[in-house]
């Protein structure tokens, strides 16, 4: 690719901040209100390794639900096919964190990224590792090339607040669908949402999913080409909580958001772009990422439609 | 009144027995699993102090939801009308133990008789009262002349397997309909369905409901009428689980069951009849209880319809 | 008896008036809209023969859903227990013109008072009879003493902006629940709710509700003492809409109400009680109706509980 | 491109086979029951003109839900955005013909791809033409290249079983979405579901989803780019009924299908590939279809992901 990726994101950093002042922070949790709203940073990493930043790039913010595609990743990984036992693969129709569709269906989530979902693959995870939370860092730090590390204020602070997801886990608990301890998962689930990272290692950690499965730079096998397929498309029929159909027309790339402001978007076979933002629109995602990500489709065509 | 209650409550013994081996025993606890199925007690006490009983009428059981009614008497008692703030007083549609229902209605529980309703209720004694379990053991005590106890590995048992009352709770909270700490509500919730009495005892304690609120024996003032009324009528429409209608118009009195196998029935103004058998019907009441109960309105004309 | 019940209706007439202003009359259709909201009619029938009125009482208006129990009791009649297949006899705890739960059952209605289960009535009707609409009102006037008759311009209205109805009509159908065509069924129904009656014609029509079953005066046999229980439990547990709950315990008798403003309550063994006024309070039961039915029982004492 | 489009095809046709048998004939109207099972047609259309098919591809089958696509396309260039006013456009996660979700969304249709929201797009090419019909056909026809035309015999079988579609516009007229006459938006939805066409004009009619709306041969410009992103991104989310997740994981294309065992698929930039076999799985998609979709994207990697 012979862009110049650097005026490109530069240009974006620029423009996008129009949206700023059209959300609200996240306030569920003191650790994530005080967040400078004004935060900006936008990163682009290609397959071919090249990377370049703009903005508050090496911030380092909660990922919040960006973390789901990462655990996805490492229990498609440790634990295989098996794991669609424990969670369904199909568009929720529900807010994030609705337990009607869940009594409907018995306790099986319907997807990984609406938090039951995300606390199924999380008692996977603890279930068959004996230190389930070390090597979620493990692998995050591999990926990205630094030593991540989880903002143990947060993941306290969603402990003390978390009623919702306390009782998403209790339910399917009631159902049988997890195997460990609620306890347990739940604090798997805390910490991983409190992962700290920048857009700089974000667009990093997650190349292997514009790359096949394959990690660039380490070539390290993470998924397979299938897996890594899997993981996209339910990115994109699922990542964006109930904006999905909005954010397929105006973005067109898979894509996985979180409370914390931060978005990262996947160009297939190209390159991933992470942004951060911390203000929030009505569906929970960040204004001036989602902003950027419709700039970045709008200047390059590569929307996937 | 004049009747032969004794002969009555034989009779009644007897023919309801034809009832056994239609239903099963609860079994999502040991403790309740390992009850000897053909126990069946019944008991009638009026409110001029005539008391009969027949068959294990002094066997002590797990009243289970039948302690609904008398939280909620207490909590009427206590706490008044501001009760109502945090639970409602209509017929629920759904399974007893249904989220759906909450998560539409913000997760102010439909009324006290559905399990949602009676963790508001216990919420509401627990926040008022310093050691709410051992209030809730005098009031027992109080109306039925006998120290009255907790089975305390019933609670435990409980607890430990309670995941969807842990559900609804962290629901709540989650709402801010709960004003304690989610274990503390719990606890209590556990430790009064873990209560132990017989029938002679359950038809002495519900005299107060059959006598415009005052206790007969000690006179003393429970509730007002309205309130006992306003009981009698949550009983009729939402004390039998999803039998209601059914019951209704079998029995047409106002009960509440308990998945230990226990009922309590009301004729309003004249008397309480308690009855225990732990087989349980699809709807979770007690098979030869509901018999009884039927064969005493049909030979008696004592519904209320 | 030996109550001045004329004195009674009197009093009430006079002091349930407080209650005008706090509701509004029904305007989904112009023929209910432009009624007179301050009417108010009350009416009073015993099983002994004595009948007393008071105010607008021989004004006819439009009975709605109040004709609910009268179909009701004529397809016991006439079809029998088998009635029971097509529609559920438990409170529904939704809304009653709410397509939700009839999804989640499969087209088979929660009970007779709900719309759904009021289509299913008239559906089994209709099948059972060469001229049903005819049959309805034969029983309607046999019952009162007088020929009834359909408001064919209400009837029309209602057809033509019954959409809900259709709807419901139409999804039971798709589940084949009704057996016969869509438009007779909604024809019969919008015709049965079109009957126009007066407070003193209702409360003499339903005597056989308060009489096990049997019409005072002419001694006909029109249901079992079964059978009537059954229909009084089913008011007592679903007459009134979403208010349910406050109304057996404000009065705390079998009633059934229609949104014309009428409410037809009995005391088993006793009396019809009657009334009318157009006022809906927020649940579709008459403001004016329900206050002088809470007079009634204040002053008598003559709840079920 | 110098792929070799025919050998592919035919390679395909000849594998795909090994699903026959393994799903039903659409049953709920005779007119498909009665369909050979064994059919089997694939076309293929790129933008730059070259056409290839194999198997049954000129025999004419009803298109039914794939008619969607074309009257969202003919909605969204005849009225525009404000069409957006009566259906949303996120995925529904609920059965395509549910009441559930419209009635928690008080009569608005999730998406235009299940059925409420077809009934939506109907009501508006209805309310915005004299002759709806008519131009439909015109538009399918200038498409394709040849006279389209309507099996009568199909609409008028939709119509007399059509019971939940019926439901639905009831439903939706009662919330005021629909803007013309329930009768007149069901003869408009089953006359689109009964076009009848062959895997050779589909792929040809819908050549402009794969060329930014400009419809290759014709020039004409259909839609807007902005516009066909639209429609493929509402394809990839919700174009499948209950499948979406799972068919975006295996073929990852824009996709409709339909119950008459049709399904188009778009490769954005490039061409359309549509299948036809009558035998459906469990979510109502062809099981010979979507094979050959898997077979060909395993074959030349065209995902988007």
């Amino acid at each position: 690719m012979s862009r110049n990726w650097q005026a490109l994101i530069d240009e974006i950093h620029h423009d996008a901040q129009v949206a700023f002042g059209s959300g609200k922070v996240a306030s569920y949790i003191p650790a994530l209100a005080r967040v400078n709203p004004r935060l900006f940073g936008i990163s682009l990493a290609t397959v071919d390794g090249e990377q370049v930043s703009a903005g508050n790039a090496h911030t380092l913010f909660s990922i919040q639900s960006v973390s789901k595609v990462f655990t996805l990743a490492l229990a498609l990984r440790d634990i295989g096919e098996s794991l669609w036992e424990h969670v369904g693969r199909e568009p929720s129709g529900n807010k994030f964190n609705s337990l009607i569709q869940l009594e409907h269906e018995h306790g099986v989530p319907r997807n990984p990224f609406i938090n039951a979902g995300a606390l199924a693959v999380a008692d996977q995870l603890t279930a068959h590792s004996a230190n389930a939370r070390g090597k979620l860092l493990r692998f995050m730090s591999d990926l990205c090339g630094r030593a991540v590390q989880f903002d143990y204020a947060v993941a306290k602070s969603e402990a003390q607040t978390g009623h919702r997801n306390a009782a998403l886990a209790h339910f399917m608990k009631s159902f049988g669908v997890l195997e460990g301890q609620v306890a347990d998962v739940l604090d798997a689930y805390f910490h991983q949402c409190a992962i700290a990272m920048s857009t700089a290692e974000l667009a990093r950690a997650a190349l292997f999913l514009a790359n096949r499965g394959v990690q660039p730079g380490t070539n390290e096998v993470v998924l397979s080409p299938l897996q890594t397929r899997r993981i996209n498309a339910l990115m994109l029929t699922c990542g964006l909580y109930d904006a999905v159909g909005e954010f397929a027309y105006q973005v067109g790339l898979p894509a996985k958001s979180g409370v914390g402001g931060g978005i990262i978007a996947v160009v297939p076979g190209k390159l991933i772009i992470a942004v951060f933002s911390p203000e929030l629109n009505a569906s929970g995602n960040s204004c001036v990422g989602v902003e950027a990500l419709k700039l970045f489709v709008e200047r390059t065509g590569l929307s996937v439609f």
